[in-house]
This record gives C-alpha cells, structure tokens and sequence, in this order.
C-alpha cells in the first residue's frame, strides 16, 4: 500500500529505564544509548525507521529539557523546531496532544503518529507497511493503534483486543475493531489471550488525524485539552516560554491509553493495524540479551568486552574495556560501566528496578 | 610449654594462586596480599605468627627471584641474608632442604620448621602451643609435622594418619606416631577418615632438625641431597651464584611429603602434634569468603567495594572502588580488578584455575 498522506511522526523520548540500570542512567537514558551495538541510538534507530514515513511530513520529538541538548547532537537533521521540550514529565498524553496540537497549527488537519523512541523493530519493511495501512484508516478518522503479534504470554505489556475486520470485503485490508485495551495481565490470563488468536502486543504505537485526537482528547479530559490548546497557540510565537512555565505545570498527568484509547474504544472508534515487525521493548537484560548475537560460548556481548565464558550459556556482558570472566552459571548478567557494576542473572532481571531504588541519597549520582 | 630451643623457621612462598585469579596473579601471587583485609599480606601474617617462636632463632624465605624485591619490601626487618631466592621452581623439598642447609652452616644443628607463606590461622596460641610441642619432640630426632583437626571431610587436603601417642605417660604431650600420609581422597574416603578420629588435614608444617632432615634427603634422595649441599656450602660465599646457577637446575623437583615424610613415616620416623587453630589455605574464593565478615545482608566483602545486594546472601564482593550490586543469586562471586572482572558462584570456585589456563598468550598480561 502507498503512503496516501505524508506522516507526522511524534516521538515522545522519556522514561528512564531503571532495569537497564547502571548501563540506563537518569543522564544517559534507554532512548540516547545504543543498546544493539549498531552504531546508532534507540532514538536515532527510531527516526531512521520513520524517514521512509514522513516524507513530505514531519517527525518531533518530544522530551524533558534536560535532555534537549543530547537529542538535538544525536539528531542534527531535525533542527531546533522538531524539537518539544517539556519543562517537566507530564505522561503521554500532553506531550502527544502538544505535539499533534502544534503540528495542527503548522501543517493543518495532518495524520500524526506516536512511536516510542526507546523500542527496537528489526523488521522495517513490515512496521512500513503497518503504518501505511494505519494512516489510511486514520483518514476515515479513527485512532489507529497497531498490534504487535504476541509470541509469548508476557506479563510486562498491556494486550490490545481486537474484534471484527473493518473492511472485511478489502482484501488488502488487515485492521480490525478494537474491542478494548488490557492492563498489563498475569500469566494465565496472558496464556488464554493467546489462545483466542484475538489479542495482540500494544506497543504505544497510534496514528490519528490531528484533529480526530484533539477533539477526542476535548471531549474526554476538557480541562488538558484547553491547556494544551493554549501552549499550541502561543508556541511558535515569542509568548512560548512564558506560556509554557505557566500552563504546562497544571496538565492533567495521564497516559494516552487511559485519556484516549480506552474510553474512544468504547465507542467503537478504535481500529488495530495487527503486524509481526519483530518488535521489543527492551524492557530488562533479558530482553536486550535476546536482541544480541551470541559467541561461540553462547555469551550475548554489547560494548568492549573481551569474555572468557566457562559453563556460562546464555549469559549477557556489557564491557567497558576490561576482560571479563563468566564461570559456572549459565544465564548470568554482568553490566560493567566505569562507576557501577551489575551482576545478576536474566531470570532475575525484572529485579534491577529495585536495585536503583536502593540507591538513596547517597548515591544519587549514580542513578 | 616453653619453647625448648630456638625455632629456625622457613617460609616457602610459592605458587600462583590461580583459583584466587584476578585478584591473585603471577606477579602478585596469593602470599603478597591482604587477603583478610588485616592492613598485612598473607606472608607478612606468617612472619607475624613466627616472631613468637623464632626469638634467638631465625627467619628464613625462600621465593622466586623474581618475588626476591618484593618479599623484601614486605619484609624489610628480615634483611637480604634471611632470602634465599630460587633462579626456578623446584618443588618443596630443594627449597627446604636448601634453607635448612644453610641454617644449618650458619647456626648449627638447630630445629628448622616450614610454614607455608599463603595460609590463614586464626588461632596463634594454638599454633604456638603447637609449634613448642613440636619443636620439643623433633629433639628426639623425629620429623614433626602438624596435624590440623578436620573440620569436615575435605578433598582439597592430603591426610596425616595418626597412631599411638608418642609418650602416654606424659599428660602434657599430645604427639602421635603417624601412621602414614595420604592423597587427596574423594568425598567417600574423607567421611571415612573423619569417622575414625585417626586423621587430620595435612597442612606442610614440618618441624625437624636440620641435621635429621639432611640426613634423611640423603638416605632417600642422594642426589638431590648432594647438590643442596654443594649449594649450601657457597651460599655465604662469592661463589654462590655460580653454583646456584649450574646446580639448582639439576636438582630433583620433588615435594617434602614424598621425598621425605611418607618413606620415613614407614619408618616409623615421623609424629604428628594435633591441633586445631582456625586453619585455611584459603584455596579458592569459597573458602576465602569464609574468612571475611558478612554485612547485614549476608555478603561477605574484601577491598573497598560500596556494595548492593538483593537476594544475594552468601556473595562475596571484592571491590576496587566501585559500587557493585549483586542481584538474585546467593553465594555470586564478584572479583573486580582495574583490568579483569571475574564472575562465578562460591559452587563453581574451584573451575576459576581453568579461566587462567584457558586466558591464552593473548591475555598474557593478565595472569
């Protein structure tokens, strides 16, 4: 399928990875590292996938302040104006409204999209096609939303119900209704999701006129809507700062999932794009052990480091230089950086977010 | 009981260390470090433990050459006369045999006694105690050696077969005949030994008149008795280190235990003073974990590692100045050193000896 309108991509890039800590650091977080060894970042990975998409479009990208500099280094090609940034984390939905909002302003009623800058999709040419499908149904004013192919019962992601096709005489045409959104389930329920054939990954991923959503977002949270409205306005005009500082602060702090996606599926106003795109979230060491090649020792390696493996399969070392030796334990985790090191194992990876807790006041430059 | 003369003891310090590798290393090997966190080394602790003992006697180390400026550097009270530097390693019974030959040229026929330089006792009274009985009966000609009380049915240790005590009448005495030395033994034949109450851990202690020793190596091994000498004779001489250069490399690599203390135990020539004394040969990080304090969570730590645990009891950390957080696993092995990490569990201390043979010409600078 064509691209039948250019993409306006929005990326909003925060949230600081705390299960990939000490490699993921409040300074240094998922979306501004290379996780995959492939010379780019997750972020520029993320814009790289979205060039194809948004040609004649835009892309932004959305986040705090306090990264806006390294955003801007590691993405040249985008410049100043392609750049939001938040005074402070107000959750999903402010950020994708203010952006889609602004892009309104500057281009008219355009498809906007929303794409995580911290995932990795090692199948470009299938999410293409996912989200050249998902902006044709974005004309006929749905959320668009796409679902990832679920291949295991994962606990960690929320699952997208999908229910009849919508245009079951379009051969061509893969996207469906959207019963309903999931939180996050255990794993017997995750298990009699898969079983249906009906549920899919959701990844974050929507793609929706900018108006659709706005008046959405109107209907559904009135007060955010009118603030975000407000920032819009005054954003390409010498008042944004002032605006900024004042209105942003009193923002409604809600996901888009619950501001939008939820209630407009109830409506009937939500379709799924199902795609298989070999997506991840690289949500622990687990899973960007996974996203590695592994040596002759079966030894998943990202960074400088020179492993000697004994007994060791599976296991997953980030260097910083030094030789380092794995004996005995197969599956063990051991992320080396300058000032911190982690050891544990991938069954336990989940755990590290408590490890970062841990840290206190007094290691607070660590974090 | 007082000691009946002066002791003459000698310190071979020897051997790699490799199952303590990164932190122990060819040119950093198990005796020259703090491995108990004391502010003292393993060889200066032994050192320490003598001085009791050797008051009016003597203090001699034989070591590599190349560890010559080092021994010395730690031990700047003993003096360059008190080194006997090895130009190779000829097993224990050259080492010894040569110190107690130059002992023997320097102060007569006095009782020598070989301790090794890489050990742990945490009980010096027990030790001393041990040692004056020993040095008392080794005037009746036997070859003494120490027997420590098994703690549990080790296969890391050889085993001194004890027999009939050496003077019932005396209740002070607690000197047995041995009966004979064994290998290492599996599990099985360990369990058995305990049970017997006949057997204790065999840890080199020899205590013997130099004379006695001197003329046993010549009944069992002529040769090598013969070259000591010749050696012995130049030591305090211009001419030693042409001699030592042309005779050493000759001389039979043997250990003490087969050239000497099993024939002559068959002899009926050997006792053996039982003691307990908080013994360790510190072989491997399990045991040297063993030796160290556990913190509130039950991790044991050496060096200056700020250390985070999680369900990890039991790990040991060995720090260079940075934080480590170990996470999931009981009994983690974390060895972090400024150019090598090492990685295991306290199950698997023992497979670290194959990470240094497996480290290949490569790493070189890193054994």
């Amino acid at each position: 399928m064509p691209l039948t309108e250019p993409l306006h991509a929005i990326i909003p890039a925060g949230g600081a990875g705390t299960r990939l800590w000490p490699l993921s650091r409040r300074a240094a977080p998922k979306f501004l590292l290379d996780l995959t060894g492939s010379g780019r970042t997750l972020l520029q990975q993320t814009v790289d996938r979205l060039a194809p998409l948004t040609d004649g479009g835009s892309i932004s990208v959305v986040t705090g302040a306090v990264h806006a500099p390294a955003v801007l280094g590691q993405l040249p090609e985008l410049g100043e104006q392609s750049l939001l940034a938040e005074p402070s984390p107000r959750d999903s939905m402010a950020a994708i409204a203010l952006a889609a909002a602004v892009a309104r302003r500057r281009h008219g009623d355009v498809v906007v999209g929303s794409f995580a800058a911290d995932h990795v999709i090692t199948d470009r040419a299938a999410f293409e096609a996912a989200v050249r499908e998902a902006v044709a149904v974005a004309r006929e004013d749905y959320v668009v939303t796409i679902g990832i192919e679920a291949g295991h019962p994962s606990t960690a992601f929320g699952y997208i119900h999908a229910g009849e096709p919508l245009a079951p005489d379009d051969d061509a045409a893969t996207a469906r209704h959207v019963v309903g959104f999931t939180e996050k389930p255990d794993v017997a329920t995750a298990t009699e999701y898969l079983a249906t054939g009906e549920y899919r990954w959701n990844a974050g991923m929507f793609v929706v006129r900018a108006g659709v959503l706005l008046e959405h977002l109107a209907a559904q949270k009135p007060d955010l809507a009118a603030g975000v409205a407000q920032i819009a306005e005054a954003w390409d005009t010498p008042a944004r700062e002032e605006i900024l500082a004042r209105v942003w602060p009193t923002l409604e702090k809600i996901a888009i999932d619950h501001a939008i996606a939820e209630p407009v599926a109830a409506q009937g106003g939500v379709a799924v794009v199902p795609a298989a795109m070999g997506w991840d979230d690289v949500g622990d060491f687990d899973g960007l052990a996974e996203l590695l090649p592994a040596d002759a020792e079966g030894v998943h390696v990202l960074g400088d480091a020179d492993v000697l493996a004994d007994g060791a399969p599976g296991s997953f070392v980030v260097g910083s230089g030094r030789t380092v030796a794995v004996v005995g334990v197969p599956g063990l985790v051991v992320v080396d950086t300058p000032d911190a090191l982690l050891v544990t194992t991938r069954e336990h990876a989940q755990r590290v977010k408590h490890v970062v807790e841990s840290l206190g006041t007094e290691r607070e430059h660590l974090r």
